[in-house]
């Protein structure tokens, strides 16, 4: 399609901060999109004046309702179009006239749906770049802004605030990311659908992003770009300051003949991409799950400055497929210096790894799951850790209760009942000699507990129980992390702890739900640490991991 | 290390349907494997005898307590062993003398710790083959028995009842499976910690999960294998009867070397393994959330016969991406015949992607999109379909309900009180306009609905509600994939609605987190669909995906 975005000064701040809204196709009718975008506007808190527009109503959700929006008699900052394609470009030169530079086009059958269309957009397109006006879609599902607590969006999501800025040619796609951050504790400035970007396009936004002080990492859902140049020029002046990560839809034949029937766009050849993308400096997500993965790591992690991990891990099996992810994704593993092996001998069990991934073989003494943490992160060799099975959530004490008490209690009261009272009893018994052991090998070992109380597995300290919890575990690593400043990622393996980690993630620990990701997340931090690290000598470029 | 797996007629029938278990080594102490096991034992309901043997102690647990196996008064069918590596081989002549068949070594410090453990290790292998008793472990996790309702595990877990049989080199990876499992809705059969795998092995294993009758799926997380042959042929005689779905731990070099301290497991080259499995038919994961994947696919699913995909989705960019994943993953997208694109011409908007992937561009008739079900399934050309964005779960309800009402009432509430009334007044009237509109159009168009009422997306139809909910949904699924014998994979993207997955999946229906992953399974069933048909033309061999 012939290039119709336009070079000219952009003003966004009306759009991510207006202090008032006309909703031009204002409704009453539930299911329509001037119901539902204003609805959601009032969901998200905002709290500037809202205006509607639609000639057929006195009234709209309360509020007043104007024949146009010519007819509003107070000034109109943003304009959000619902109505019919046929009669948008009218709406345009009224907002041209009373003075609003962004207008958000959410109306659909433009150029997407065949020739008429397309003519039709291409009128758009260039009557707004004469009046300077920032056309956002038209066939946007909308826009996101934080600062204003804005949720101007055709679907109901309210993304926490945070620091991602995130512009998508797709705009399911896209909400659909915004609620997994919200699930993974991942926060976003700004949101934009770009639809069909009639004559605002990715360069412009990214541009915009770049300067944002509320956006700390961009991301980008892309299928095809107009103008690659442009898009380059801006990645590049971007990406040394901001991560920016994309995720390229339409990348083979089929995936790009897919995304021409979706949004009109050229997807292009997938090398011409690759080459963008490395020259950018843009990381690059192989599929979703991945770019809110990546995202989210970027979003919580200190920036790495080398590829050298360090692995813990509570069973071998995880630090042998972990190692595996290392190798597959161009990390190295971390060489533990003899006095950090000798330091990890005096809080592990004899048979311990001895070396990188740090195998506890099973070793349920908290305390030596912190010291052998605060070893890793301290090891000038190490530039990032991995954390696996330390995190534990809330649902694991629940079931270790359930699995552990409550079941074979019931067990026996249904199948042993005259053996009762003995199986409390030994429990009890049981319970109290191993408190007790516990005590008495802390006393004998002196105050800071002898290595033989340290190593023991078996038995119960009750001075330990609290740091069995996440909470102890969190503010460890946010110690740690702030101390060293090195990415530590955690690794927390069930379903259910998703809150959990969206806990992690608000505080500023990146927790992955495998080991495969927590690594493939760790070896894009990794490139990108040292791609902006390594500036001074621009010949070196962006090196993707394989 | 030396071959000790003997070739000798197993039986395991007493291993995972044992009448009696006695537990060598049984305590009264928490944190002890001794003390683990028999409560996770009773905890997982098992309804056979469980006799302790602990020299020290009267009663362990409730029950009598046995100085040694050989004086427990009445038959012992399966010992499972906790005590110290040094006194395990006594124990074992205690197992052959009272003719136990099967004895599980919990206990550690074999072979996985230096040459002392090394030779204890073949010590205890050499016996066990000469009295025929088969040595699960030592240093297992335990084992799990669906038909015995038998956890005898060292971790609390209680996995689902189902058809999957698991044999895992790795005890924690094992159980994190099982984990797994459980909140995806995968139901086992058996599982098998292998640990050193002193004289049993995967080969043998393979064989009784082959002739198993409660199971239908067989996963395998493999480190090294001591008997690559004997491994060849079972895995050839069982996998064109049942899919064998294996994680490879230790791929590359680094790998390699961690599975060798983890487990003494020579990993070897990672070719030799893919070309075994290859020959073998065995379908491989590329990572643990994969495997788990794979695995629930199988079990779900019936058997693909081609590859010909056909996908429906609710928005353009999903579209886009999972064209992508099928492209990568060497599927073809179904050519849809003149006759299937007039029908959904019938229920689908007009600017309808008119192809494969059927874009719904969001219509939000519920009746048009059971009616793309039933086309799509139907259709010759179509082997596999999958349908995203259709199951919402509950969630996607509380939040429409959320979003949709409460927020913006309580939002009006503090921010324009005054207009409460005329915000309420309006929703109502609107509403009311909406049904009334709906009933209108679908007596104007007579009973079957005329294009008009079926293609408009404004308003609400009360007769639609019910088909919204995901049981509709199920119910219409369930019926087709038993009329047409095809499998069906859905998409839900959100990760609260995991329990309405493992509903799904328990009702014979696969679901996946993403397009990326449900298209993923996709190729692996079928891959092993072409490759189990072809059987009559050994030659064709297993085609891995790319």
């Amino acid at each position: 399609m012939e290039k119709e975005r336009q070079e000219f000064p952009r003003d966004f701040s009306t759009l991510f901060d207006p202090r008032s809204i006309a909703v031009v196709g204002a409704s009453n009718v539930p299911g329509k999109w001037g119901f539902t975008i204003p609805v959601n506007i009032l969901g998200g808190g905002y709290r500037g004046r809202i205006l509607m527009v639609n000639p057929g109503e006195k009234t709209v959700l309360g509020f007043p309702s104007y024949p146009t929006l010519k007819d509003i008699p107070e000034p109109v900052e943003l304009a959000i179009v619902t109505i019919p394609a046929a009669r948008v470009l009218d709406v345009l030169g009224d907002a041209a006239e009373i003075g609003v530079r962004n207008v958000v086009v959410v109306s659909s059958n433009f150029s997407e749906v065949g020739p008429e269309g397309v003519e039709l957009e291409r009128r758009l397109a260039r009557f707004a770049n004469e009046a300077r006006i920032n056309v956002i879609g038209p066939n946007t599902m909308g826009i996101y802004s934080a600062s204003a607590s804005l949720c101007a969006m055709g679907s109901p999501v309210t993304p926490i605030r945070g620091g991602v800025g995130f512009i998508s040619q797709s705009g399911n796609l896209g909400v659909q990311l915004l609620r997994w951050g919200k699930s993974r504790g991942v926060g976003f400035s700004r949101f934009v659908g770009s639809g069909n970007a009639a004559n605002t396009d990715m360069p412009d936004y990214l541009r915009y992003l770049g300067e944002d002080p509320l956006t700390d990492v961009i991301a980008l859902y892309v299928e095809g770009l107009r103008d690659g140049r442009a898009f380059l020029d801006a990645a590049r002046e971007v990406s040394p300051r901001k991560p920016i990560v994309v995720l390229k839809g339409g990348r083979g034949e089929l995936g790009g003949r897919a995304a021409r029937s979706h949004s009109g766009a050229l997807a292009g050849q997938p090398e011409l991409f690759e080459g963008m993308f490395e020259q950018g400096g843009i990381v690059e997500a192989a599929h979703s799950e991945e770019f809110i993965d990546i995202v989210a790591a970027f979003d919580a992690l200190p920036r790495a400055v080398g590829k050298r991990v360090a692995i813990m891990t509570m069973g071998g099996g995880w630090g042998v497929v972990a190692v595996d992810a290392c190798e597959r994704e161009g990390l190295e593993l971390a060489e533990l210096p003899p006095e950090v092996i000798s330091e990890l001998d005096r809080v592990l069990p004899e048979f311990w790894s001895r070396g990188n991934p740090v195998d506890l073989v099973g070793n349920l003494r908290r305390s030596s799951h912190f010291q052998t943490i605060d070893a890793l992160v301290s090891c000038d060799e190490v530039d990032i850790l991995i954390v696996m099975g330390a995190l534990l959530g809330k649902q694991f004490f629940i079931d270790s209760i359930v699995h552990g008490a409550m079941k074979p209690f019931l067990s026996m009261l249904r199948n042993h009942v005259k053996r009762v009272p003995s199986f409390v009893f030994s429990q009890w018994r049981g319970s109290f000699g191993a408190f007790y052991k516990q005590g008495g090998k802390k006393t004998g070992g002196g105050g800071t507990g002898g290595a033989q109380g340290t190593l023991s597995s078996s038995g119960l300290n009750p001075n330990e129980a609290w740091q069995w919890t996440d909470t102890a575990l969190v503010r460890r690593l946010q110690k740690l992390v702030k101390k060293t400043g090195k990415p530590v990622i955690t690794v927390a393996m069930d379903e259910r702890e998703m809150s959990a980690a969206a806990r992690l993630q608000s505080k500023g620990i990146f927790s992955a739900p495998t080991p495969e990701r927590a690594v493939r997340a760790a070896a894009k931090i990794a490139d990108y640490g040292i791609f902006a690290g390594n500036r001074d000598h621009p010949t070196t470029g962006f090196r993707h991991s394989q």
